[in-house]
């Protein structure tokens, strides 16, 4: 008895951020704006990327960042500086965002102004993987120093994510990294994932990415019939 | 009423860890074992870090390794092969080793046989400086290409350590890492903390960091009369 109840409260907490993520990703459709989840490990080169995508969006389309961090606003800070509406959650200690922050944030933001929203979740491997925040597409930005067993050691990372990007490949020259070993354990987990490699210090591969997103968003905004 | 209830569970929770994490620490002090938890983010170099501690200390001190991941038993393997007692703890998904699983590890471990436990935490800047673990000494394993703003964005996992390594600055050449403002973050959470900077896979820095922890272990087996 007693083991069948805490079951019963364990699916209540898990659709309760799903119910959530329902009416983020409704409020979205509604507006006709693409989203896009955006975690990785600290320092993996989430907020270059996402520098650079508000960058090389510019003139195509229009851009909002929502930014989740333990503490301080140093990410929505660049993502501003670099031309987005940005608006910074802080997690108060929390391990990831979950559908209720991005609820708020929707709600300070003016989505009839905006064709795309990049989410940057708190910098984790392990924690954002279980929470559904009603986003269209969720990508994880892995990085070259970090070593080439991640996809073997945080399975859960890279199994849920449709979009990989690889970045910081302007360092493979000073480390041990060997692409066929990361290739084949990711390739075991998400088999056929859409992958980019890419350097956002250099901007090297940063194109071909902003090429896929801005594509993605139009169709999605088509098929809305919002476009 | 239904609000004190729920504070009370709170404080049950935190307090059965620490419970379980005081006998750790008997038990480790009984053998006259200094221990140490590692913590960091995913691929900032903690099994690197672990095989140069258990290669430098080959004739000096006798090691055992303690390493908690998602999946996998590549970490363990690691240190074996560099000449460790090496027990891999498996957590199933969660994103953080816990008292518990360190006594269930010590268990299986020969504490007469070794001066030294390495425990190498799961790799997540976030949730493992929440849990006590009952070891002696925190260590936070920080890397040159995660970038010069985490003891900004990362509070939490600065504040609570012990010492610091800073891994990596072989690739220091490579990458845009402000020296000065990373140690000023650092500096306003844990004042005068101190640091090893190296390079695991050069090994430059390595001997500092093998002297202090040779040191650090002696005297603790010496005040506990074990030595």
């Amino acid at each position: 008895m007693a083991q069948s109840r805490r079951v019963e409260v364990a699916e209540r907490i898990l659709s309760a951020n799903e119910l959530v993520a329902e009416r983020v990703r409704a409020a979205l459709d509604r507006a006709g704006v693409f989203s896009v989840n955006l975690t990785a490990s600290p320092g993996a080169g989430k907020t270059s990327l996402v520098e650079q995508t508000v960058r090389g969006m510019s003139g195509r389309l229009r851009l909002a960042v929502v930014d989740g961090d333990l503490a301080t606003s140093l990410d929505a800070d660049r993502a501003a500086a670099a031309g987005a509406q940005a608006l910074q959650v802080n997690t108060g200690g929390q391990c990831h965002l979950d559908a209720a922050m991005i609820e708020a944030a929707l709600a300070q933001l003016d989505l009839a102004a905006i064709d795309l929203l990049l989410v940057e979740n708190v910098g984790n491997l392990v924690c954002p993987a279980s929470f559904v925040l009603g986003t269209h597409c969720s990508v994880l930005v892995a990085s070259v120093p970090e070593g080439d067993d991640k996809p073997y050691k945080y399975p859960p990372a890279y199994r849920g994510v449709d979009v990989l990007i690889l970045n910081k490949i302007d360092l493979l020259p000073y480390v041990d990294f060997r692409m066929d070993y990361f290739r084949r354990g990711v390739e075991i987990l998400n088999s056929g994932l859409r992958t980019f490699a890419m350097s956002c210090r250099t901007g090297e591969g940063v194109e071909a990415w902003l090429e896929w997103l801005a594509a993605a968003a139009v169709d999605h905004r088509a098929a809305r019939g919002a476009g």
